[in-house]
């Protein structure tokens, strides 16, 4: 297909000298680093509503994006187009996966019936086009926060009837993610959070949150979904807070609601930063607890207080966060996908390529870089001497739960001198430098 | 006793109009609200840190503070003289409650036998004025962040000595706590969290805090220690990201080792609002989740990106705690701890008494407009009718799990309708308003 | 008029105690405070843009607001529906000023010369409407943000034809004040600062800025237009960094430009403490530098770190806002402008009453509590003490310029005990909420 | 020197592959870039405060720095060894320049008589050493924030007595300064700011400053001092808002009190960040505003709010500032000092080498990849274009000051399609990244 972007060929990879802005530098899809090749690392994924669908309008200002499927006679002509232009764009950047919410892809109707329908009708056109492109869908999700309908929330609403009808838009929603063979499927609470404590019954709100997340659990059986259940946490906004915080605050809910066995994690960095950890704790902590599921690849800026979801360029927090993902054994079935937008200034249909073509080569060097630290094990190696003292001697006996404070105030009271070794903080930071620098 | 503040008598509520800084304003401590008086609703506590021994240093300055016990001969004398005045200010200000770590009271000595054995000469003498004043202790906890011994921590050390000594330093101060008759014993990790991931075993480290936790838990059985154990969140400061990062995050650390049961929080403002929390937020989601144990009374400043524990003054604040707190049926055995210091600028022995005074007068104040607040039931009945929807129908089904995604599609789609109610913040804040400015 | 509003009456005041949510508790327009009314004092001003034309949309959902001129039948008819409203919640609330951007009030047509008509039509009918209700325009301003065509900046774009376009609305904007006597003009740079300085020529950005403000300063003087040109700091958002970041830098910025005899600052509360500063900081800076000239009253969340422009109902913020506004001489001909919008979950058309009702009690509170302050001069009393040391001596002599290095070197070469007194922080804390609690 | 660090030898380059944490992978002194060495270009500078007397304390725990010259009998003799290590590090490091205040290198004594005694004996020890080892002193200072006598400020002080002895200690501190040769001498008000505005009088606080200031221009002409005098910016910390709040703000005051042309700018990075600038806006807007003077080498943890001081490794930061200081023209007569403190845990002495290295290092990769950019032009050619249509007709009229606002409205009036052209920041983001990685 070359109907929406004519001026822009297949990009390929030219290496890190090439001048060509519309070329990888550093994202070799097919080099095999490790036993997989890039791709298989990666598995980059498009973000439907950031890509197609959003204009660039921001709190004071209107959309400023030029696009080239603009102009069409109607919403479902627009629909369609739109979908085309997606896997062009997909195509040409050699992206495998894509996300969408139900109402990227297919506009509302006048009843939930008419949506329903023009929705369905939308996916037949999404599973072709899959076919044709061989494509795949790294996971689906309901959005339950832009209508009016939500602005108490859905699954945390004060309204009953508002309960129900996201329940139904989820139903739907599991059924078409189902339908395109996606990999998972994804709850992002954008409305699940208060915005005064004043007007608030927090634990009703909570625990009827968990029974629609176990009603999604059951209906999945029912349907034989077998895809990966994801939360993505995020700590303010649009609500003034959000209950999915962090990894943490969603890792107390599900323990809480016996339902952590269902579900994974979905890091987003720009919520990892917002809730002022950085990405790679939030990584770090979900790799740990063993629901590190999938990736919203992005950025935000440390200098603002809300969600710029700008692309990926800082190679430090690609590199760390390419680290967590291998010692996690890869994201798969998950992905990176770019949850991205260009900013409101790179409003030209070019930039969406300019702009991928930047997170998809920073993520790359990330990997390249984080695997050489790995088979190197320059960090690996410091941390197993710095804990070792666990692993012998009264240390092993702590870990191994065979003393208490009895035994331990004994031997803390026959050994006066303690001797600590520095942390070396500022070692450890020159060496990644140098991995990044160099490659070494 | 009238040995350090000579020239202030006992503080006596002298009510609202008295332009006497020396008197509570609000603060009646026999005043009857709602069956109670106003001290045992607040259990006011004294925090032995930020009272006797604060000087107002900061990190580019030296100790200001000015105090009557200053130029004792040795570190023993200067503790007597600093458990005599604390007994003073408690009597002068009637607070019943006072809170310390082991080091606040006694000096460290060469050895560990030595420190035990100065700890216990000064709890002895501690002993004999809570009997001649009739004081008590709120919480005992060990001093596990201010040694170099613990840079790395203390129950996520890398170091398995340091744990020991950690392990050895809180059996002693559950003795000692238990001695006392302490009605809680708390953990706040001041150095359990790291400064770089690069150098970080985060599993290990946390596996190793629930082994100490448990052990301490074990420890308090076999010597007989009923009082509540409590951890204290805190996000970041000193280390740059602490565990027990919020409420939240504390309880899916309690529930995935199971240690639930056995812990309850220590809310502190200024640790909330360092989390991006309020005040109210933290001690709502203890409250829900039937874990408010005790709270740390001060306030920081939102400007400010660290922990200034200020005298608290704002009466929105503490109301809005109050509110919670009374939903809670009281905070006992816990209370409200003054983790309060004074602000380096206010140097002077006086200062102590004009903030403890500011402290308690807020909090009295904000005691009688959330107990008007609940009596008048403003606030219940507008949260009553905002979820009434959930009490029958549909919404009933729900909350008693009844219905699936299918029934909830099926009443969604034969339901295209749906109205919402404005959610009435500004209204809510004026009818707050309404009850500080005049108890209405 | 009782058109768009037939179910609230004209607001009155009713009192501190009055439950009746319609009426004013503290707002007593007539009441005669120092000699002038507090009508006088407040100069409450209507804000065009949150009140008539905002609809709750944010950049995760849609308008949610249900307004009485919704439905009609093109843009026009909205415009003028939206003015007639306007003056019936002016008329209503008894607010005798109002305040709007070009854009807010008429629609942009298919040309400049078209939508200059546009404008034209609605003024004639905002002048007969002003007359009519007997109403003023505190200030008029020209949106230059709003359109993609300012995605780069106004005056400071890259491109000289958006330069010129903005200049030709300023103009238009400038003269629409005019005829409708408008007593200031303010200049809020929406998008006048960058994104990112990899594409950005501060310097020519800056030195534009200069001239496009020189050209006002210099078409006012042509055409007559004797009111006060303010500047609207803001820090951040929508772009990255503004450069208006706050008072002291657009003071700086004047100065360079030899323009501060010709703007003063119009000082929004959400805006300072996006600067990390308080309201009252900015007000104070602001007043000691001759250039506090007018209000956008509203409040953030401090919590979160984007324009939430909530309608301001804290009373500390008011009550030191008053403070500085008394010390000031007032704040004419500036006002009080409630650039506050309700809260997207606020969305019925009583909330806008119940809104601004809980704006201008909080002010009018605090209107009351600072002048009591003042009157009774509790803290000019400790401020003046605290400071007279430099009224005689070698103080005098410092301020008087008699003294240099080598003088104050012997000054201290001879006096080696130096006395600090404490800065009582806690007991001015606990004075103003005295005031606060009881008027004192 | 082999003296306190024995088993450190001089610290060489051996390029980017080197494994030896002891030497420089980057920093290659003597290496021509432009025409000028690396040595000249950063003119590196050791902080004497972090380096020599800082011992990691922090507001939760003792200092836990274990230093060579520890033990030392009394505290001129701890000076003396300290001095002597200060030129060993500098000799091993090969660093040119240091920075001190006057406390830093000397004890206070009894008296300020006594004190000035003690700091010429040391300055006399330093003058030698600086002979032998041919090292330079970068800027001296006064440390006018420590003692508790600043505890309400120095030249802000509301204690004239406090206000002179600040300007003895300066007088001071300028004649050694001069003694020493130093190339610049810098004001950093630490205390210079309010905790609370209850009790400040900003205004007479503020002229005061400025006399001080004005004081010290004149004295330095006197006794014929030439260095270039310095202000340091930083918003917060210690007192809740310093006056000095970043670049804008120093550069309005100077304005107003007629001082610009004595002073430059010391931009430190990590009070950039505070201030919530990147460290590459303060140094943008000091060059363009002519007062970009010397800089503080350091960078904060954007996840924490205090001034963490931490070694820069950042090459972004590093890059962009270094990217500054080329188009600045250099950044002499002043330097790159290191404020940096190696972090608690890195207590070892040899963490002070590794810092540096780390520091040294990753500014001598900025040099070299910003003298690319610039050299290749990539984003300077962009920016030409993209501000191109102020050269010509209608752009140019406006630079050169020949249309006002109606001429602008004329042309904007005829002309009535604006195309504006992509900002590109994600391709400008890539092409800096392909810089780092490759020197391209």
């Amino acid at each position: 297909m070359n109907k929406y972007f004519p001026n822009v060929s297949k990009v390929k990879y030219e290496g890190p000298k090439s001048t060509n802005p519309f070329a990888f530098k550093y994202y070799n899809p097919y080099e095999v680093i490790g036993g997989k090749t890039m791709k298989e690392h990666l598995r980059f994924s498009l973000s439907y509503w950031h890509t197609l669908t959003a204009g660039g309008s921001d709190p004071f200002g209107v959309a400023t994006a030029v696009r080239p499927w603009d102009g069409q006679n109607d919403d479902m002509a627009l629909a369609k187009a739109r979908m085309e232009a997606a896997f062009e764009l997909m195509d040409k950047l050699d992206i495998e996966y894509f996300c969408f919410h139900d109402r990227d892809i297919a506009p509302e109707g006048k009843t939930l019936a008419e949506t329903n329908e023009k929705l369905d009708e939308i996916v037949s056109q999404c599973k072709e086009l899959m076919k044709k492109y061989n494509k795949k869908l790294l996971w689906g999700t309901a959005n339950c926060f832009s209508s009016p309908r939500y602005v108490h929330g859905a699954g945390t609403t004060c309204n009953a009837e508002v309960f129900a009808y996201a329940a139904a838009q989820i139903k739907k929603a599991l059924e078409v993610t189902k339908e395109l063979g996606g990999e998972g499927y994804v709850f992002w609470g954008g409305r699940e959070g208060y915005e005064t404590l004043l007007n608030t019954n927090m634990e009703l709100e909570l625990d009827n949150f968990a029974r629609l997340l176990q009603m999604a659990v059951d209906y999945a059986k029912e349907i034989g979904f077998t895809g990966q259940f994801l939360i993505e946490p995020k700590p303010k906004e649009p609500t003034k807070h959000q209950y999915d915080f962090d990894t943490a605050t969603v890792l107390g809910f599900l323990r809480k609601y016996n339902l952590e066995k269902h579900f994974k994690i979905n890091i987003e960095a720009n919520h990892a930063t917002l809730a002022q950890h950085t990405f790679q704790h939030e990584l770090h902590v979900a790799r740990i607890n063993n629901v590190l599921g999938s990736v919203d690849a992005n950025q935000g800026d440390p200098m603002l207080g809300w969600d710029t979801d700008q692309f990926p360029t800082n190679v430090y927090d690609t590199t760390l966060a390419m680290y967590e993902i291998l010692k996690n054994g890869g994201i798969a079935p998950g992905g990176l996908n770019f949850d991205s937008k260009v900013r409101r200034a790179s409003f030209e249909a070019e930039d969406l390529f300019l702009a991928y073509i930047a997170g998809m080569d920073t993520f790359a060097k990330g990997l390249t870089v984080a695997y050489n630290l790995l088979q190197n094990g320059d960090l690996e190696k410091f941390m197993e001497e710095r804990y070792s003292s666990f692993n012998e001697g009264i240390g092993k006996e702590i870990v191994e739960g065979k003393v208490g404070l009895k035994e331990l105030e004994k031997h803390a009271l026959s050994n006066n001198i303690i001797v600590n070794k520095s942390g070396r903080q500022e070692l450890l930071e020159s060496i990644v430098n140098q991995y990044i620098f160099e490659g070494k």
